[in-house]
């Protein structure tokens, strides 16, 4: 006989993007499928006087078991990156996880019975879908344009649909899609979550790397009735191999995070914490950015000059001011699977739209990522990619 | 208006060892209460090479995203680490983890729905039942006597109750008794697995770290239907505060894990997994345990006889030939948490039994941890335990 499992593993899926992974390991293909950021940006030499420093100071500490709360000057350097887009952080109401990652799936186990809807942009990360689904909740998207969720629309889903327990919402640079959520929606968004009695989940991975236009305040600045819940992450501004993220939320919120993280893995890696404090006490988080913001804005030109010159004309794409993501809408008869399967045989990947989307068919779209690549890459694998499009549009 | 939780919040607790944790940091308390590995034995010398070496060698890939499942040489490490029990393992179905607490969290799940039901030890590890809570189990406790759980009691409660999920043991110097259960026993506990079609989660912390007799074969070893999962961490043997555990299981419930895992936080930290490898490589881990185990084992004997010479005589307690920890049981009319108190008072610390058990009252227990402390705080914690004891038995 064969063992049962729980009902919930019917909908826990792999993440497309994570099998994307493997195959861009192969060395020959150009690949905009991850969201990986440039490894060149990240302080390895630094790392080494960090390591060092930090065994040597407080080694055996480093290498024991701590509390669950994060080190306080761990939390002091996170309100300090939180300050960035505006946040007046209580670094006592700080708790780091394993990446923004845990922060997700906790959100959805604190808040999530069975049958529960979350709202969700249309399309979004999936990886949120993913670490969602294992707690069997309803999926309601709303419509998105260049300024980011259509507040109408989500009035209507708030207003036509019951046990709405949370708003899930990457204010800036969306994943997959590169736009930026308006300041007057963000207030609108707060206004509504208050209104209708729901939490917001604001994943916010991106916000900093902003290289066009103002960086832009938090949804958590509007924040009326402690209803924001706030992820971020060190994954996108420093290492995303050191998995150290983020939960900012009032205290009584923020307490049941940290049971759950208690019950989950007891804390985050003790050594790891220290090296970020040590990191940050030795360097200025704000010129690292400014360093990487400045490439990732030239990859982000490059890619959108040489689309224009090499995609059909019939093909659209986002632009984004910040992030790692443009989003490509084909032709709404054209499958971007099949791309996907040309562009393969071309050793040229990215990731296809279907799995951002919690409901329907969504056939015509896909998302590259332009902070990985080198700038030769971008152009040989946008070129490549540009014909096989030529095939199909 | 609140903002609504999910019903099963309501059984999240904060874990009471967490709570004493905090307390036992103030450095006037001498505390036998949490489960901290002697930190001296932390290789704080060699961590700074490998760190070093980890850098230096494939310092962008230390700090960049990775796949899911742990690196082929890692898995290699763990590999070799079970076969001190006997174990076999194929390295492709070894999943890594955030410490064994997270495989933990994992398993519960993976099996239970609400309502189904853990068969657990009695007592047994706290932080496991905390774990399980929160996917809303029922607990069915089975009694045990000095070779661990005992088999009738064991078909008895399988036979009597639908929806078994699973069975959860931990075979070797338990927590919180130190009781092991002998090869017989892990044969028939096997045997009524596959009788009765529930997995065996065998959660395994404490196996290598045998200062008396032979170490024994885990529980895995006897698996002939791929019905036990194996828990391991590096926390007792290795280093703790670096939060790597592992999951072994047949192959088709591995994959399942590694999508939980995919889901929670996507993979254990790249700079970890790459510092256990580079440590493995140039220590060699069954002398280091070898280093550890005779240190614990005279904690132990230093232990057990000072409280033979300062506890009351109605004072019973376990006597166990590895692990950390032992269990007192005091007169039934005794309750631990009145010593507990007292014990504060003369700044001695322990963990009350109460919380260890799934079920009922069962107040006149506590566990003492011996590998923390230092011979002389030993002698004189226990001292002191014994004077507020000779108040109460």
């Amino acid at each position: 006989m064969a063992l049962q499992f729980a009902s919930r593993m019917d909908r826990v899926e792999g993440s497309v993007i994570r099998e994307l992974l493997k195959l861009a390991e192969k060395p020959e293909i150009i690949s905009f499928a991850g969201g990986f950021p440039a490894p060149e940006f990240f302080p390895v030499e630094e790392m080494k006087k960090v390591c060092t420093s930090v065994l040597e100071k407080e080694g055996q500490k480093a290498l024991q078991y701590g509390a669950t709360e994060p080190l306080p000057a761990l939390r002091e350097h996170i309100a300090n990156i939180m300050s960035i887009q505006g946040i007046k952080a209580d670094p006592d109401t700080i708790l780091a996880t394993s990446g923004s990652q845990q922060g997700l799936e906790f959100s959805a186990k604190l808040f999530i019975n069975p049958g529960d809807v979350i709202i969700t942009e249309s399309p979004t990360y999936l990886g949120a879908l993913n670490a969602f689904k294992s707690y069997e909740p309803k999926f309601v998207d709303v419509e998105m344009d260049e300024n980011g969720m259509i507040p109408e629309a989500l009035e209507a889903a708030l207003e036509n649909t019951e046990n709405v327990k949370f708003i899930y919402t990457i204010p800036d640079f969306q994943n997959p899609t590169g736009i930026t959520m308006s300041v007057e929606r963000r207030k609108k968004v707060v206004e509504l979550a208050n209104k209708y009695n729901v939490a917001i989940v604001e994943d916010n991975p991106y916000g900093a790397l902003r290289y066009e236009g103002e960086i832009l305040p938090a949804i958590k600045t509007f924040d009326t009735e402690g209803r924001v819940i706030y992820l971020g992450t060190m994954s996108k501004i420093f290492c995303p191999g050191l998995r150290l993220g983020w939960v900012y939320a009032q205290a009584d919120v923020l307490k049941k995070y940290n049971l759950i993280k208690q019950c989950n893995d007891l804390q985050v890696n003790s050594m790891t914490q220290r090296e970020c404090i040590e990191y940050f006490n030795t360097n200025d988080i704000r010129e690292h950015i400014a360093e990487i913001v400045k490439v990732y804005g030239q990859k982000k030109n490059l890619m959108v000059e040489t689309i224009k010159k090499e995609f059909p004309a019939s093909v659209t794409y986002t632009n984004p001011q910040g992030g790692l993501f443009l989003w490509v809408t084909l032709p709404e008869n054209v499958d971007a699977s099949a791309v996907f399967e040309k562009a393969l045989q071309k050793n040229v990947a990215f990731v296809i739209g279907q799995p951002f989307y919690s409901i329907g068919d969504h056939k015509n779209h896909f998302r590259l990522n332009y902070s990985y690549q080198s700038v030769e890459e971008i152009v040989e694998g946008i070129t490549r990619l540009g014909q096989v499009l030529k095939e199909f549009c």
